[in-house]
């Protein structure tokens, strides 16, 4: 088993990242509390995990209840997260209460914005299932839901007391999720460290075959790089922004489709090859080096071609970003492979960039 | 205008006090930001205040948008936010937008939660009209909304850049919303300071006639008084718990007889005469001191006789209190007048309390 630490001063957490960690009950040990355990799941996962998680949480004398949601992006809205509070009420859940989100990303943010608001909050374990969430949403301290009118646009920041990293998991997960989960592993390489890039270009057919020990390095190297980038700047006011290299263009893509079309990390891997375009055409990245990193990207089965629209249609979803002030938007472009920075850029630029990259 | 500040570090804020403050524009100066303004208030508010608001933060350059929400506890719910998320996400606003909180403390409590979750966190002001949100909710930090198995269970901590306090708009505030306010201020004598205890006694009249002088001290030392209580424990792990003197057994008179029947700051004035009750059978206040502490509460016109209920309906009401842990509630009890303490109190205690208080 390995450990890293995610250093945000009072708010510190430990992430354990190893093979069977769902069995291990000397790990729970340290979240049993005077009151009771919440596990939040879905309906795919309960069946594969949940016996295991509830097993080794009772071996240190947890009450356990579980709280199981229907699975996909579509439901991460308010609706199910009131049957989270409905679930706490109804067992008269009080403050001592932990929550363990077992399951990918929506369980992740859903069970952490319903651990971060349930009594104006209560303690949290984040038990990410699929690689997206392992190398990705469980670290940082993001939690929320979608609105009918925006992804992820109401939630808190709220970080977890732990995450526990079982690679195991993995063996489960359909192709589809495996690769999406690999797309934010590239964009890891590409903003921060580009020898993380070439090894991802060399053991892509090993991390296709759901090898553990490549896959354990990339878990490994991403929850670094991501924890390195929050300790910096926890609330995105400056450097936390380069993490989302690609998602611009993502969740226009994601909200045009409407969501659950395409999986998160597929509209970012096409996300990624649009913002690679844009970092040429503003002068910084090289062809070729725009060429290799759509070329890694189609590696791992994720799509690089965006889907055609209308002009308005991108830059109407892409306003509604999340980044957006004051109706301007900031791109984050790579100004070399390894090397990410925030940058405004004219719409007149975006567009030819939509253009080069055939999505309009 | 006298100005407070609450003191939690790089969340501290000023609390302005004094009359007309809601046209003086220069005082808004210091909240014009790049982004936009938005009102939230409701329908009974909006009329008598938004134009002299607006008004006040246009002379700023600000463009100014209003969310009117109905009026009333029985709004307080996941719905009327879910209006607010739509009202900021239909106008565009991003993550510098400031919200104003402009309304008694439903409005602040719900425009504080939707500040607090919106895009994971934007500025707001709280404006409190009434005296219970001047004296009391809309300092500290407090947010949230209610569900329908709770009072206020779903929520944030989450601290307004400011609070600023127009003591004119309590000339229109109905008698009976005026007491209730009084009731927080009772409580914040009762709790730490006896000697304010004495001055609302001696004022009690001029109170109840709306003299804004006097007024006028009761929220500067209310606001003193809770500032200092949750500069020491802003998420209530200790003293802040002193602040909920009356409110276990509120509560659970609020909660018995649906929201809206009686008044919060009701329930909390007969609230406190059964938790007075309840320090005299723990052997702390004397019976004249209990007697002398209702008389006050009746002074204002406030009820001190609660509902007859059966005893397992009382004790159900109250173990859902967000104070309880592992079913066991904590109550707050006066060592004499002007201190108060936290204390686990057996349940047959309990039950002799309410009995002698004629609450079954």
């Amino acid at each position: 088993m390995k450990t890293l630490n995610v250093n945000l001063g009072d708010r510190s957490y430990p992430i354990f990242i190893g093979q069977d960690l769902l069995d291990d009950a000397q790990l729970f040990s340290q979240f049993a509390t005077s009151s009771a355990s919440f596990i939040v799941t879905n309906t795919t996962v309960e069946p594969l995990y949940a016996d295991r998680l509830e097993a080794s949480l009772k071996a240190n004398g947890q009450q356990v209840i579980r709280i199981v949601l229907p699975d996909g992006e579509s439901f991460k809205t308010w609706e199910t997260l009131q049957t989270i509070f409905t679930g706490l009420l109804e067992s008269n859940a009080d403050r001592k209460a932990t929550i363990f989100a077992l399951g990918g990303g929506v369980i992740g943010d859903m069970a952490g914005f319903a651990a971060a608001s349930y009594m104006r909050g209560i303690k949290f374990v984040q038990i990410p299932t699929t690689l997206l969430s392992q190398v990705d949403s469980s670290v940082g301290g993001k939690t929320g839901i979608n609105h009918p009118l925006g992804k992820n646009m109401i939630g808190a920041f709220y970080q977890p007391i732990a995450v526990i990293i079982d690679l195991k998991t993995l063996l489960t997960l359909p192709k589809r999720e495996l690769a999406a989960g690999l797309a934010e592993v590239v964009k890891h390489g590409a903003i921060a460290d580009h020898l993380f890039l070439d090894w991802i270009e060399s053991n892509a057919a090993a991390l296709n075959n759901y090898d553990l020990s490549c896959l354990e390095h990339v878990v490994v190297k991403s929850c670094e790089i991501k924890s390195a980038v929050v300790a910096q700047d926890e609330k995105e006011s400056g450097v936390r922004a380069h993490l989302n290299f690609g998602h611009t263009f993502g969740h226009a893509i994601e909200t045009g489709m409407g969501y659950g079309e395409w999986l998160h990390g597929e509209a970012v891997g096409c996300g990624m090859a649009i913002a690679a375009e844009l970092s040429v055409q503003l002068g910084y990245l090289s062809l070729e080096d725009k060429n290799r990193l759509i070329r890694i990207i189609q590696t791992l089965h994720l799509p690089t071609k965006a889907p055609q629209w209308d002009t308005s249609k991108y830059l109407s979803y892409m306003s509604h970003d999340k980044k957006a002030e004051s109706g301007q938007i900031k791109y984050i472009v790579l100004e070399e492979l390894g090397q990410a920075k925030v940058q405004k850029v004219d719409d007149d630029l975006v567009i030819s960039t939509l253009k080069v990259a055939g999505a309009i």
